[in-house]
């Protein structure tokens, strides 16, 4: 009954672990017919993925990409490596007619984006990104309380994504664990890295982006690069705000930033709303803060729902009331839609499509900054 | 040894109250040679005015403040009345060589408060305006942190104030208690009435603004008007959002609504700089968040200082550790500066020159959100 | 119209402050025909008396509280000394036909308390001790609550009154500042100074205390003496815990301590009920924690109830929505509803009968610590 | 290298679950050279166990403990069962030879489990007991941070377990679901189900408990039984609440219920020392409150520490600083400190013999709640 799905992961950082402990876990908590299989892992450097291979449990281990997207007994390509190579390889991969699940942001902007949408649905194969935040309990649950109609016309929206890890100076941009600092391998900074997260999440839950205007800044001028060894420009944006428009008449603000002391992984999020408003938070992300004008007036209040709930979104798949999940889960609840989606032979969101929306808002984003003028998305 | 300053206050709203409350309680609690007498109240219903008198204390009446201004006996003019009076009222009482205390914003525009900041400067009399958020203890101890050094470079500052007492359509606009919504009286909607306090602040606490860039949005576009009776065009912005840079190269996004559902009067900010951090909110006024990346690492935290104790400032002058002051307490702290600046012959910010910087900046965010583009202050 | 209660306070301590704040702002904010009038004051230093009544506005001082006693022109005796000159004080002043206003506790122990309580009742006026935090606005909704039924049957109770200011063990006891260490003066430590007030709550919000099993500790067992100048035992309290059973069925656990590092005055409670649960925390004093379990079962949550809107307790009298009050309001609070009481000729609680099942809990609490058995109350 | 230790699981409830995918994650983020294996699971219901086996990749299955217990390829013995078979089975699982790790309580009674200790130190083999809330990061940390002296001498420690899932009368109790309802399963009921948490945690960070005094209380007295079909007596407290006195000298409340509304699984503690004071609260499981009197004076706050980081304890194997993890990682940590211990051939606490003392406190507690007196421990 069990229908095997063969994974091929291409990437042994910080996303290769994530994806590898939710295809590991999947099935041990959500009932479907199709299954993860960890067949293959691909990282240029063999020790790496060997090592890799052994600590995740990985069948057979490859150093050229290309290859594994050939391997007849692969199904599926998993794409964990820096932005540049994303359109590459997905293109490769959708060719060799693959399933693709591929690391956010899609692509290094919409015009490469559009062309992996549009080769996903040429294939006609099932293709995500991986926007887990869609999938934190809290947040789908918002997702849920929003379309139910809970909050009557939408007014605002206001997201941050704060982090503080590149404030010091000496810190080297480029290589494998400094990538994100490297224009050349990540397109852009905070824009792709993180508010590329906060946009989707706006966008799912708020439907499109209008207009944007938006600033930039990179503090730190010029830093080491580690494939060079020199002290060469930066030209990633270290912080990036932006005002915008929502299609529903609803004004937003994005602000995201590595620049911000205290805070680690900070993306917050709030929705205000006619009758109710929703506010979540990365840092305490089992709990959401749920305010509904329509309570009794006396006992009107911020509500902080502790989502651990059997009725809350995934958590009957968990442990009991009051337990808290964490971060890797978001990623195992990614696997176990989407393995669903393929027992329904149903796509599920965010596909390259989805996600190419997302990509436009950056590249409006980075256009106005640049231009210093509102941009149409 | 007590030096009493003859207060005439013109208006009696809510505004009235808070002061006439710092007046008769400042000199229980701070010890300065001047002292305020409430020698005069004036409102333009003389049984209001009565009325006022009795609950507060004021020694006589008067319904015309070109009389009370003009009135030997008093010494300082307190200006509580609409924004589109402040001016007038101001010039009239400067050119009787009396002291004024007047109400934020300072005026209807940057024009109309240089007039004013010169007159005053011309007559060389005290004068101050009530941007009494400067004062409550958490927010002064800030100024102190940062001017200490201990943030370091500021990279961020951001700040909302959010409300939701307009969200209904129903609610009129005009008169006594809604002319906040009237653009006749109020100048402008959140920008004069929120963002004021916020842009006072940042500015205190952060220097300079350069450059904004700017939204503005009225939901509900029509409400009867309680002068004419009739259904009228809203000329205020409900909600206004701005990004702006500052002269110190930090980046800032402020915002503001009076339709963000579950919050009352939720004035947010936030600093970020290369070594530590500082959060306040006004819902709990009476705390200080602050993050030192300087502390031990594994300790490293947001703390929530309860600014209580006697070492912090202004509340060696209230009870004991522990035990909240509110927020009228911040006018009664404005009062006791001004009274200590009598008698030390200083000037006690923000005078009408500080607060015009405020108007100036007011006035580039209005100009941005109609012509969408960046503005210079 | 405005009747005249002329005040004669006794003591210029703390509490001599926060009450007489009280009495000069009351008829600011609360319309009584019964207005206290700031009569005399009293301490055994003059000048001392003297400073204090140029400061809140006294129009006589006196030195000798038994003359004050005896002043026909004295309506109302406000107790603020010590509390072993609670007793004496009271039955004279009854003797002498005036209102009396103690400060809590009311007593050294229950048998003083039940003289007192019968004095008061044989001279016929109105009486009441200054156990504030009742009238916290956010406590008095607590009541409100569970009057209304909405917590159903109560299981239990628990509440903590944690400080931290006797740590150092160099801080002598007794005299001026210090008596509240002096068991001569004081009676007991922490369970007449702050678990009485935690009792009186208890008893207000949930009804009479059946039994009682008590432990307590003094940490410090010498310190230097301020009257005598010599090192000597410490006869009070440092720290008291006690088990409870109420008549209701309930079941509580009780804490104090002044060896509490990081809370200045955390007077916490909370109470759960077969429906809903409430708490409340004195360091957030205008917040009220409540949770319903009849909410609608996925947004089940704690809500903190910011206390200030006009249709919370006494709130409609200060300022609007979302600003705080603090404190020295709760005092404010006790006087208007007892010249309200005046206005009625109605009995405002807690009186001396009140407060005297309080100082019986105390009693049996520090009996049941020493004899280490359950004793009733 | 590697080594296996295959694993005998006996019970497939909920802690059947969570010691099951803590044996599948453990070595994919920590590095030992025994790793377990899931060689058998074992159930009375053989479909039970079979479906269970399939879920998690158990090899075998069984359908009687005393078979599994005897297998020659089992090297270790999980108990997961109700607490009345902890006994029977460990001595069994001992007396083959066989390394235990026993779900807590370690048994029904103190002498239950001084035989149990003595049988697990006569067969020199390791053992272990599932007090998994010790690794908490944040409470590992806790640990820490008093054994480097940062709290100085203990004055307090108080603990909560609040949780509110029995409050319905209708709910039934025993059989496999309920048998924490059960008296003859279970033995007590929040004091060996909950305050066994508190009290285990408690020896570790504040040393031996000297002395108690206790009450308990069972509010629904009667329920349906899932066994026997009738309406039987209810055996287990519903609620236990305790003073104790450590042998530091330091003072502690403790209390447990199931009817404490708006309370999922609300573990919290608090220790208050001379110099320091830290809090945790399981319902945040990532945070640790810590304040330091140390601190420069008018920064001295409590801080919420992020336990997230690389430098906290156990972080550095899971994500990026920022990112929490949950309930189940307690588990995996416990298996990885036990692998670890069969690497370094030492024993990992707690161990048996340290449970033992948890089981004596609870004898303790429950004998003062019947006699009504205080109980040396």
């Amino acid at each position: 009954m069990s229908k095997p799905v063969n994974i091929g992961l291409i990437g042994c950082g910080f996303m290769g672990r994530t994806h590898s402990n939710a295809y590991r876990k999947v099935s041990n908590f959500f009932t479907t017919q199709h299954r993860p299989v960890l067949k293959a892992v691909c990282a240029r450097n063999k020790e790496n993925a060997a090592e890799f291979a052994r600590s995740w449990g990985y069948e057979s281990v490859e150093t050229d990409w290309r290859k594994l997207v050939e391997r007849k007994d692969i199904d599926a390509i998993d794409i964990c490596t820096p932005n540049n190579t994303h359109s590459e390889i997905a293109l490769a991969a959708l060719k060799a007619g693959k399933m693709v699940l591929c690391e956010k942001p899609l692509s290094m902007n919409a015009a490469e984006g559009e062309q992996m949408a549009r080769a996903a649905e040429a294939a006609g194969v099932p293709n995500i990104v991986w926007y887990n935040y869609r999938r934190v309990p809290a947040v789908t649950m918002a997702k849920k309380l929003i379309d139910e109609g809970r909050l009557g016309r939408i007014f605002h929206y206001r997201a941050v994504f704060l982090q503080d890890w590149t404030i010091n100076a000496d810190l080297p941009q480029g290589g494998t664990a400094l990538w994100r600092l490297d224009a050349a391998a990540a397109g852009s900074g905070v824009t792709g890295d993180l508010l590329a997260h906060c946009i989707d999440t706006a966008i799912w839950l708020n439907g499109s982006v209008d207009r944007v205007s938006a600033m930039t800044e990179t503090f730190v001028k010029e830093r080491m690069h580690n494939l060079t060894g020199k002290v060469e420009k930066v030209g990633i944006d270290d912080a990036c705000a932006f005002l915008a428009r929502f299609k529903n008449g609803s004004l937003a603000t994005f602000e995201s930033t590595r620049y911000a002391r205290g805070h680690k992984a900070k993306y917050f999020f709030e929705i205000n709303g006619e009758h109710a408003s929703i506010a979540w938070d990365l840092h305490d992300l089992h709990r959401l803060e749920y305010f509904d004008h329509r309570d009794e007036s006396q006992l009107r209040a911020w509500r902080s729902i502790h989502v651990t709930d059997g009725d809350h979104p995934y958590m009957g798949h968990w442990w009991v009331p009051g337990l808290q999940i964490g971060y890797e889960h978001t990623f195992v609840h990614q696997v176990a839609d989407f393995l669903q989606g393929l027992d329904d032979g149903k796509p599920v969101a965010p596909t390259f499509r989805d996600a190419l929306e997302t990509q436009r808002v950056c590249d409006a984003v980075l256009e106005s900054a640049k231009s210093e003028r509102w941009v149409n998305v």
